[in-house]
């Protein structure tokens, strides 16, 4: 089963399930009502009306006030060719900061920033919390786990380095592309094994495996639930595998022009074009005309 | 001129302007449509309707998906006291995130996870961006500040340095006490000096001014806007003056019972009470309650 949110005519997020031949979508709820009760809606799952996917328009399923809270070094050969690859691998995993304004779907553009060389590719999963965590033990963080995605950590190098923190280079718009929700009951467990596969113009460069995982869900979700309360809509990127792009020698940093893939085993397939700093201010334009 | 957000039996968000005496609030604009425009609501200001202070729920004017963007190191006498003081300081602006849902009003309560040994506190000034900026220059994105309040980042420091990345130390529940929204007309240019006071339990613990900030609001927007672009509602919360606890000898971290209180020239006083971990899992029943 695929969650995907969508909007009709301009109207507010709506959560639906995609056909399996991706032509329509069954509707189950509008996106506040679906996250105040996801594992049900999920269980219950009989859509009350079902529209062509031709005539929406597909968005993140993601509260706007969600938390995306991602692992910066998980996989280790991702950290041993990386700028931390000197230093010991620390006990508790590095959580960096998306908002949820940089995410976007399958198929969407996405900018390089002016001052940019390219952008990165970062092929990941993310875990979807279901449920309230406060202080929660591990077993507890990953049973309230109801869906994973696809997603694409694109990273703009430049403006990450610049300075000890890495946000702002995490967040360039629509810099987030994130698949559609696939229940955990689907998925099953991350540490039994799910190969992650990124594609840049169909050549692989990155082939890692969920098994190589340092940090698993459940500890990292426990973790964060002891310094704040999680809540239900909130997402956890997991990291990604080696062979990202700034690591390589030489360099290689995706172009406008370049289509970028990730994909993974049980959860789907991502596909995003890059292009150009000019739909930045073109996408800034549209969005003020929409709103004057 | 102060704008609150303000919660009407348990309706949808609001924005209105506090009456000087505080008992009034004078109803501007729903949340969305406040910020759709925010310039022109500050400038027409005719409040629609009046309504006790007494009978409304006061909450963030925050639109949920705004970016909480905080500079780390910009007073030169806080860099020098801190874990960075024997670092050069860097040409840009250090970035963390914070999500939205870490921010709170003048009053409330405000609990130390369970494995802090308490929280710190960091007075400041956060500014309010009210256009969409991409590749704005600082002059542009000076202009397009629509207001300023105060602000206290407080810290779970155990948490913040854990790894390199801060964020988790910097997301906990209710940790981001927000004043209201004061006019930048009536604030004026940060750089003209504006005084910043931190008291705990009335004892004087920062006291510092704007005219001490290495990076300027105007440059530092501009210098966001050039990876992602902002939107009205975002928040930048500008860095505070040296005096934070942890950098003490001895530490010295707010306790439960203790209360803290940021002053800020011209924008106004926020005062919250620090209570235990408690307080965490009771907000959380009781938010599970209200969803039932």
């Amino acid at each position: 089963m695929k969650i995907v949110g969508i909007r009709r005519g301009g109207g507010s997020v709506e959560v639906g399930v995609l056909s399996g031949d991706g032509t329509e979508v069954g509707i189950l709820a509008g996106l506040e009502e679906f996250w105040a009760a996801p594992a049900s809606h999920l269980a219950g799952g009989t859509p009350s009306r079902t529209v062509p996917a031709a005539d929406v328009e597909f968005v993140p399923p993601v509260l706007p006030g969600a938390r995306v809270i991602c692992i910066g070094l998980n996989y280790l050969k991702h950290v041993a060719e990386g700028s931390y690859s000197d230093q010991q691998l620390p006990e508790h995993p590095t959580l960096f900061a998306r908002w949820t304004q940089s995410l976007t779907v399958d198929g969407a553009e996405v900018p390089v920033p002016a001052g940019e060389d390219g952008l990165d590719w970062e092929g990941e999963i993310v875990a979807w919390v279901g449920e309230t965590l406060v202080d929660a033990t591990p077993e507890e963080a990953l049973a309230a786990v109801v869906g994973y995605s696809t997603f694409n950590d694109l990273t703009a190098r430049k403006a990450q380095k610049l300075t000890s923190q890495w946000i702002l280079g995490k967040n360039g718009d629509k810099s987030g592309p994130l698949g559609p929700l696939v229940p955990a009951a689907e998925v099953g467990d991350l540490r039994d094994g799910l190969r992650v596969l990124t594609r840049v113009n169909g050549e692989t460069v990155q082939d890692g495996n969920t098994t190589e995982m340092v940090y698993t869900v459940g500890d990292t979700l426990a973790h964060i639930s002891r310094t704040f309360t999680l809540r239900p809509g909130d997402l956890l990127a997991t990291g990604t595998p080696s062979g990202v792009g700034y690591a390589r020698n030489p360099q290689w940093l995706l172009q406008p022009g370049d289509v970028v893939e990730v994909e993974v085993e049980k959860i789907g397939t991502l596909t995003n074009k890059v292009v150009g700093n000019e739909a930045r201010r073109a996408a800034a334009e549209g969005g003020q005309k929409a709103l004057a």
